[in-house]
């Protein structure tokens, strides 16, 4: 099996991700995983629901695991943030 | 068992939602459903994570279900909005 292939999900447009997700798969990689942070939680979300509705009707959601990251700001507080891992299975 | 204990994520303060799975589970409930759709994703998850690493650490995440639901708008067009349920569940 390959390395577990990521996609960090952040700001961008959501069909940036999605591209991206459906390059890999088509690429070979039957696993993708999708992380996101904060807010870009729902953009992940949405990623994973358009990548298997419109692109790729094979694959499906294996497992989802969700988090606590805490981050040190500038001024030395610390603030926590809610992280998400997807992961996308493809059937052979 | 009780019936499905569900709680509704929109757009409040997240600390709002973390009384309502709170005061759920102190009155006997040893399941709570979080469900929340578009932005209140995020929300949806940190109410999950507070929960578990504040309030009762006994408690877990059962189960995320990612979902997309089509909601047709007054000017008749339909948009699709990405949805969660996260289960949360209880050591007895």
């Amino acid at each position: 099996m390959p390395e577990e292939n990521i996609v960090y999900i952040g700001s961008k447009p959501v069909m940036n991700y999605v591209l991206a997700v459906v390059t890999q798969m088509n690429s070979g990689v039957s696993e993708v995983v999708l992380k996101a942070r904060g807010r870009a939680i729902t953009r992940a979300v949405d990623v994973a629901e358009i990548v298997k509705n419109r692109f790729i009707p094979g694959m499906g959601v294996e497992n989802i695991d969700i988090c606590t990251e805490e981050i040190v700001g500038n001024s030395g507080v610390s603030t926590n943030v809610s992280t998400i891992e997807i992961q996308l299975k493809k059937d052979k």
